[in-house]
């Protein structure tokens, strides 16, 4: 990793978990539901998500107190996520990141309304910010529930389910992907644009640039399963093939995932050369992101 | 019921009605999902909370063509609130109105996927009205988020797991329900209110009507439980006796819960007097409210 990029995350993550832990922290809710939101929130995930806002931004060279606000409620989306998807009745993990999952230390009723308290809140959160106008804050809002919501997460949640057992076309792998886990990373890239209000022309290849992360970075996931060791991950390693799950290895073979990875790459640094941000820490991030081995 | 109240709830019932299955139909997501939450949707509530918000609307004489969107929210959010309450993991409950719960229908991890999207959606419905103000839809995704999360709804969900198998003191148990129900009734009232940009008296008067109409619902709820049959209520009576459970009439008996029941109404009628507005939609839905046998 480049030393801008590591200064970068060593700076902004210690100040993403402080406003994680604050904003559940100040809850008037029962202590063993702001406990369990709490728990998932502080297993140790890498924060992509909300460092990906604060780096367009710092990127953009605007600067915003409730930047890291925003940038926090999507780790809490993205958390909420893993807390149901780990649930007996969906994926039923016991382990994530190492630790015990959610439903397994509070039981599977508190996993399911930390869950729902967590979706809930996000969109408060955003609404009550000083230092964003209501236009922006609208925008944000609009976005973001369309990003995690049946247009995108939860809907690439159901197509992935739907999609267990059958052969895939590369398409519909690509469909799955792109709502499951590119539109909330996509989301994240965009907030930081929608917070620096920018131009059209900005806005649209920035855009560009977070579909192709977004799909490079689910490519990597699904080769680190199977060319990562479960220590390096965290997590099981090899389970997709375990569990015949289609991806993009198994549909390209591991050369053709591996060229369709460098693919993506290129698309998302010629976005970024179209609004002469190829020097910067957005393609440290997709460097990052695409040679990442957990 | 008056004669004024029966012939609103018939005009704007099928609008509501119409409104939910349009917002879901709509969606360019997965069928199995829009059908698991259509299907929820559709199972047959009597559509109080979106009602209410109308009702503010006409007795303040303000007509917005959002405002029954806003209103159908409302009952969006009351929806998945009873998927997800229906699971195994929390009352485990088959039935629901007369008819199969979510879960049995469509199995665990759709609804579970269901109702997350159910609350994702609405803040990005309202994010997107064309004729209410950023303002005014940043106050209503505010309290709703409020009124629904984990200060609110979830968190009386929570309350209310806790203190199963404990003897509550009459403050617990009203904690529990000012949160649990009444949060998310007093917000439908405020809807309204804030559609209507309302003076900061009436928006104080109302918010006091709110907050008694939302025990005195409770309450009511209570007593029907142990007086209603199950063909009245399309759910199993008794069930709050069988399983122990903290009840107005268990507190403070029947006796009691009724004389609490005339008080909230009182304090209710009290609220609206302060205003000029004890004549009209909202005091007749407090006595459907406070008498209703179902």
């Amino acid at each position: 990793m480049s030393n801008l990029l590591t200064s970068f995350i060593e700076t902004n993550q210690p100040l993403i978990d402080k406003t994680l832990h604050d904003l559940i922290k100040d809850l008037k809710a029962p202590q063993p539901l702001k406990d369990a939101m709490l728990y998932s929130l502080q297993a140790g995930g890498k924060r992509v998500r909300p460092l990906y806002t604060l780096a367009v931004l710092k990127e953009l060279d605007v600067q915003n107190e409730d930047a890291i606000i925003v940038a926090s409620t999507i780790e809490m989306i993205h958390t909420y996520s893993l807390i149901h998807d780990d649930l007996p009745a969906m994926d039923n993990d016991d382990l994530r990141r190492g630790k015990p999952t959610n439903h397994i230390v509070f039981g599977e009723a508190l996993a399911i309304l930390a869950g729902d308290a967590l979706i809930t809140l996000v969109f408060g959160i955003i609404a009550r910010l000083p230092n964003i106008s209501p236009e922006l804050k609208i925008a944000l809002i609009d976005k973001f529930s369309f990003a995690a919501g049946a247009e995108g997460m939860v809907g690439g949640q159901v197509l992935d389910m739907l999609g267990e057992g059958q052969t895939l076309t590369l398409e519909q792998l690509e469909e799955i992907h792109l709502n499951k886990t590119g539109a909330l990373l996509s989301y994240s890239i965009l907030a930081g644009a929608i917070i620096a209000n920018v131009s059209e022309e900005v806005m649209s290849a920035l855009k560009e640039y977070a579909f192709h992360i977004g799909l490079a970075f689910q490519i990597q996931d699904d080769i680190l399963d199977l060319e990562g060791t479960s220590e390096q991950l965290g997590k099981t390693a090899g389970k997709d093939l375990i569990s015949q799950k289609n991806t993009y290895p198994s549909i390209l073979t591991m050369e053709g995932a591996k060229k369709e990875l460098q693919n993506r790459y290129n698309l998302a640094f010629h976005a970024l050369e179209s609004i002469q941000m190829q020097n910067g820490l957005l393609v440290e991030f997709a460097n990052y992101i695409t040679k990442r081995t957990k």
